[in-house]
């Protein structure tokens, strides 16, 4: 049977205070409207329809190439008027899954159990308990347990407000219900909108069951209205996040002090310190090590690394067993090989660099192929842009790199050979060669230091 | 009609174990006195007596200049004793609010709902609803709502400790009473102190009525006595500063975690990372992110800038749509004009740096004036002290500084010049000009590596 | 009387999911089973007995040299079974403490009780009141308050699994006991396992008194499954710590971001800000003020000393008054001597840096010894390895070393002596003397800037 899944997207979501549409806030690093997209697509093959309104444009090209149908809701008149606008492209025999871009963590689960019941040809509702259920529309059962009316706050007596569930406004049902009902839905209510909580009145009134279920947790079903709960709700699912690492078999030095923001695939024994955060798809392997205060973004990195504090690591795939930092910062395209040291204050950038090599301090590798068992010295630039072209500094395995030498590339230097410190290189150097450019020394007796400007 | 504050700030707060005064102790990076000082500030024109004592001296120097009354108590014999003490520099026909140097969080609003009961002849009085009153002074109010007595706690009956509203001691009255009043306190009590709270049955003895308010919260009424309390209240604090940020429309990654130590000025749709720490008086324009670990002092970045990871910026001005960081640090004097670069394990002090120019790398950029477009190499170090001396360097627009470059102030480089890599300038270069100081490149054959000592 | 302290440290502990032997995971930084060792040390002289079995060799391997007695139980086959194990090696009239290498944080104070009990003939039982005690054993008492039964949760009626005293498995009793009951334990369980609690019932049996006491809190009997017990009990860890520092007048800007692995040893009115980590052993004088985000391990920092934000120092000894950061990175044999100032982007390494002595960017001081007074320029790098050796650089009193300055060890300085900006040292510079090379700058008219390659 065909799922078409309705996404409302349209809210201007002005509690935010934002120039973003509500639904592109970003909830552990992904747009909110993206967690609900894909968790639909984790349904199986559905049609993606997203109701957008305002900030249609940005929403739209946020999401391009997804495969998405989007339905312009030019005016804001209510939920069931949303559904309507997506309607035309639903085809009658499909079942209709309507879900909430700022309702982000709904699992697919959830929502699986929602489709089993309107593929029943019943209504499946998603329905919470709250402690609070205070202005929420209460769910009204019969004795079977059906539920057969809706009633909001505002019009219920004291014996509906003591309902603690309440609905969620998910629901699933078949395609030809919808076509039937929301055409009648009607806007003569205090805010002139068109509710799409009135089908549930009409399936009551045509005999179609309304069977609802429950989510997991509360946080399946939370709604983002402002920036307290988008805060609320992130570090909820980066505590899921922690514990669900914590399962594997991950030391985490504080639960509360990890952020996730993105996949993060584990081995073995990894330990992750205080206040590190992983940013897009990331691995780790068995006995990764990380220091606190780390950023790691779309990044590999081998069993047996150690990276220590206040390191940034964006674009990286080391082998393992390698040591990084403190204070390094690997950027997109370096590649380090096996037992690879680079250490504090240290930059790279596209640079391979090879098994057992160095790079302890203060230097910067760009645009570098590196071979094995290189000694690069403290302060060593390589010089890769000359303002308009990047070119390639290359350095053989084993060669020694002295300290605050300067590489001008296009330059290569040999296996085996040495460039003495403080050169500025601009001549390749062979194979076992020694490489030197170096005034010669004075010392001259009797300066007199500067004096003291007045 | 005159107001007359009198601040209490005479305590030694031994529980705190410091050689500082209690109430010199910081909160959100402002002495708690301070705070209290600033509220009383905010009820407009007032005369502000600070009763001092322990470390009289330490107290008085850290607020010179501030226009503020101080008395000395030498000897500290009760909250009653210290307000006399204030009480000569006060005229008859004022209002006095009593406060204290140890509570600092009181909000102003509450502070001018006690003057207007005073300012009607009554004493205002704060009172506050804890969920364990063990250990204060009950409230005992008339049929009529009136506060009549404070029952000490170890005086108390069992109908008396059930009662959960106590007193703070803050408190608003005309000047007349006190006057009269405080003279005739006693010190026949356990402590052999004068204590304040007994004008409150003076008051009731004489028939002026005694009205009690609440303030919004308990924390407002806080006192602290232990580095816990205070790291509890400094808690509070800054969860009601996130609060009203996001409020505002900024995204925070984790409220639990950002410091804000002053005034920090937002504009629309900002995001902070986690771990952030703000100090003095900072100004984020729209759109500016943040990324986690960054201390930003006193300083002003503005719309679209990105500050990356491990960035430290203090007494900064950044225009716009600047990239600093990740692990940048400017320092005083530092100003960015739009679409800077400032990279990693760069410094930069007393520097304009002009528009669109890059300082991308492991440079010190110090008393320094940088044109447009000039991209400053990796390694460039400005020698802006000779020992005694701070020198100026200037680079021209569109210049092009190579990298591990020394420029020895005071020096100029010319709008267009090029410097080479490794070069150590010490004298002017012309616009357009290349200046270069390089040593030939010799390359030794046969070259033998050192041997291992033995 | 002898004690003997058997503490179980066989089991896999499967719900770690890791290579590593359970009681190795560290808590605060020290494997689980080294803080029941150290508190077991505490009582005094004890033997102490290891009962080993999962990475038996493992945990041998790693607590060598500690005067311990290993057993090891080969194969898994209950609690009463391990303490058997190490049981030949007790004495007749020693007293017996049972111990877990999974329950690290038991006070030395609560085992002392417990042996006291014992010392009287008596078992000495460590039961805990719990809010959920769904699972444990309950505790049966008589009369008179002796514990008569432990009744398992799945053999307890209704009134006795509204008992919420749980027994722990600590106890102390003469081993005497323990060498006749053992023998009798019985493995004819659902488990098929010799459970060491079936001996409270042969206390009953035989007459022997069970005296039950109550730990502080919870969490000094609580033992680890799993690395979120394990994170949940670090935490609890880290809030007693952080606790302590405050009771002892140290301001946390927030204790629950510290983390003290180790000793950390403080003198008054230190200040350390947010997400600091200690580890090993570590001594803060005075006044010492920590920015946020540093990490300072086995290092003593004395009075008076600033360490701004981003820090990482590592086996150093700061003599006080210094300034050191932000970004700065202090690794092992480092000395500053007063008033130092170690700056941004500044890596130390067994250096002597003496009063008054200033290296405050972008450098690298390895093997170096440096007098007073000194100003180490911008971008100093010690040349101290040349591929096999390391060597010495010396830098007399008052030396002037000028930015962007290579030092090529072994090579000494005088006191007084200028080294030029740019230079690469080779040779000596005697005292008062200006060392300079340095090429001499070229200026080229009508250069040609590269351009864009195709």
């Amino acid at each position: 049977m065909n799922i078409d899944v309705v996404i409302l997207a349209a809210g201007q979501g002005s509690r935010m205070k934002s120039a973003l549409p509500k639904v592109m806030h970003a909830l552990a690093g992904k747009p909110m409207v993206q967690h609900v997209i894909d968790q639909a697509r984790a349904l199986g093959e559905v049609n993606l329809h997203l109701v957008i309104g305002h900030g249609a444009e940005q929403v739209r090209d946020a999401l391009n190439g997804q495969s998405l149908q989007f339905a312009v809701q030019a005016e804001q008149l209510g939920t069931g008027h949303a559904v309507a606008q997506a309607l035309p492209a639903v085809a009658d025999d499909s079942l209709v899954l309507v879900l909430y871009g700022d309702v982000p963590l709904t699992r697919p689960e959830t929502l699986q159990a929602l489709l089993k019941i309107a593929a029943q040809g019943h209504l499946g509702l998603l329905t919470v308990e709250l402690a609070d259920p205070t202005g929420y529309g209460r769910i009204i059962r019969n004795p079977v347990g059906d539920v057969v009316a809706i009633v909001e706050h505002k019009d219920a007596n004291d014996e509906q407000r003591a309902i603690a569930e309440v609905n969620t406004g998910i629901m699933a049902l078949p395609a030809a219900y919808l076509h039937d009902w929301l055409p009648q839905l009607s806007n003569s209510n205090a805010q002139g909108e068109y509710y799409l909580t009135d089908v549930i009145a009409m399936a009551a009134d045509t005999g179609v069951r309304v069977q609802a279920i429950q989510p997991d947790c509360e946080q399946e079903v939370q709604g983002v209205n402002n920036r307290a709960q988008l805060a609320r709700l992130e570090r909820w699912y980066q505590g899921q996040v922690a514990d669900s690492l914590m399962a594997k078999g991950v030391t985490l030095a504080d639960p509360a002090r990890l952020d996730v923001r993105g996949e993060l695939a584990v081995g073995q024994d990894i330990s992750i310190d205080i206040n590190c955060v992983f940013e897009g798809v990331v691995e780790l392997g068995s006995n990764v090590r990380i220091g606190p205060n780390c950023l790691i973004r779309n990044s590999r990195i081998g069993a047996d690394t150690l990276i220590e504090a206040n390191t940034v690591i964006d674009g990286a795939i080391v082998e393992g067993a390698s040591s990084i930092g403190p204070f390094a910062r690997l950027r997109p395209g370096t590649e380090l090989a096996n037992g690879v040291k680079v250490g504090n204050f240290v930059e790279t950038k596209k640079a391979r660099i090879g098994e057992g090599s160095k790079v302890n301090h203060l230097s910067y590798v760009g645009d570098a192929v590196i071979g094995r068992d290189v000694n690069v010295g403290a302060g060593t630039i390589t010089c890769n842009y000359d303002g308009v072209n990047k070119s390639l500094t290359e350095i053989g395995d084993g060669a020694f790199i002295g300290s605050n030498t300067a590489l001008v590339a296009p330059v290569s230097v040999g296996a085996g050979a040495t460039v003495g410190a403080g050169t500025t290189l601009t001549k390749p150097v062979a194979d076992g060669e020694l490489a030197v450019a170096r005034s010669k020394q004075s010392n001259i007796r009797g300066w007199q230091r500067p004096v003291k400007r007045s």
